[in-house]
């Protein structure tokens, strides 16, 4: 069965080590796709490089995949080229997201889980140069608050991981846009001091809002707190960072789409491409 | 941390339990949400009460992260309701996404992965009766010829899961409407006699197409293979079954995107919502 995983792996796969199982191989092609075949390189022509950077692969442990999803999706209706990376790291603690408690035990590596949002087209975070991307977006989900910094047990405490600092700092003084989502902002908020940034409402409105207390940790770690909706996104035009609530809002789905889509738009027009 | 890990999983949070740290968890909200914390009902008026149907959580053992995430959006926009399932099974194995190898010594349950996808609000497919859905829809990814089946590696000969057998024959015996996408219409050729599905193009056309070779195994299976672009979906109206080629073209992920759209939406019709 292991053979068969290798081979069923097409990107992966040499065409000299698919003869033992070249005729069930055929029914799904046989061929190794090339390195477009993860889900970015696309773009009908060179538009904007922008880097996105994962935190595992699930809500409650890693990277919100509907956020990371729609990210892509919106990046590549705006022609964007997309280049993923996390830090190769292990996570805090998995999450049996059936139960919402932590797997004992079980260990997983950032970079490894985050491979399965980016089909396996991804690199490490300590790779990632300002200088060979036009704009950086951060996904939220736990994984940001867990895997990039310790924000879920300090507060504005935290610590952040010293490459996602690093990046935040050098697209900021690049003059490069940020995007982030969710409780990414946080990080922005404990980087760069006195940035404006959004994580949503500020009450939590009948569980509208569960994590509005968020806001006042924003404004503990020195940074401007702006209220949006869930459809909206919170434009920092001198520090060019963009920000949208995302799933810090009890909303349908779609409207969190749309909310990553402004985000997205706006990333790319303060880039003027 | 363990602790922490429980607690920051607010749906699950008993207010009771968060008392040690209830600062900390003020700053991300410190309030357990309602059952509606997850990404599905939300639908503004009651809408079709469609079931979808995972089989992990990343395209080279599981779901297809991207079409899931597409189909909820699509379906969130049309006002349905969602319920989502996965079989309560180990998965074949589990892949190393960043080298596309098995990882040895690993196991995995579909079901328990899956969940990363549905944000903890998930159900065994054994509790999947079409009684209680008016529609069912299947993504594709590896999981799909891997998990709930073994076309993998047995091709037209290959078994299909007894419950993902099961729900396919009441979905359709009902004359409920059944979607699908990307691989997973190999199911439908498998269990449904006669019934016409596309897998997209062909020929490999130069590797636009890399897994072309499944429609002859779909035209094997005895069923009727529809050609398809990416952004399209064929629609079966005699049988009711509605299948997009998604991932299975090497394209841009805002046309798979839409043509997951395409499909949602004539599930959704067929319906007469």
């Amino acid at each position: 069965m292991a053979a068969v995983g290798v081979l069923m792996v097409p990107r992966l796969a040499a065409a000299s080590a698919l003869a033992p199982l070249s005729g069930r191989l055929r029914l799904l092609g046989g061929r190794a796709p090339t390195p477009r075949a993860a889900l970015h390189g696309t773009a009908p022509r060179p538009g904007a490089r922008v880097a996105l950077v994962l935190s595992g692969c699930g809500v409650y442990d890693g990277t919100e995949i509907h956020e990371a999803s729609a990210i892509l999706v919106h990046l590549s209706r705006g022609g964007a080229e997309v280049q993923i990376f996390a830090p190769d790291v292990p996570q805090m603690h998995v999450i049996d997201h059936t139960k919402g408690q932590p797997s004992e035990g079980e260990s997983r590596n950032v970079l490894t889980e985050s491979a399965r949002i980016a089909r396996g087209k991804i690199s490490s975070l300590a790779q990632l140069s300002a200088a060979n991307h036009d704009a950086a977006i951060f996904p939220g989900g736990f994984g940001a608050a867990k895997n990039l910094s310790t924000f879920a047990v300090d507060g504005k405490d935290c610590r952040v991981n010293e490459d996602v600092a690093r990046v935040l700092r050098e697209f900021h003084a690049a003059g490069k846009p940020i995007g982030l989502c969710c409780i990414a902002p946080v990080l922005a908020a404990k980087v760069l001091r006195g940035v404006e940034v959004t994580v949503g409402h500020e009450q939590e409105e009948g569980g509208k809002w569960p994590y509005a207390g968020t806001a006042e940790a924003i404004k503990a770690l020195g940074a401007t707190h702006c209220v949006k909706g869930v459809t909206e996104a919170h434009v920092d035009r001198k520090n060019k960072v963009v920000t949208t609530p995302a799933f810090m809002c009890e909303a349908a789905l779609h409207h969190i789409h749309d909310g990553i889509g402004a985000m997205v738009k706006s990333v790319l027009e303060l880039l003027g491409k």
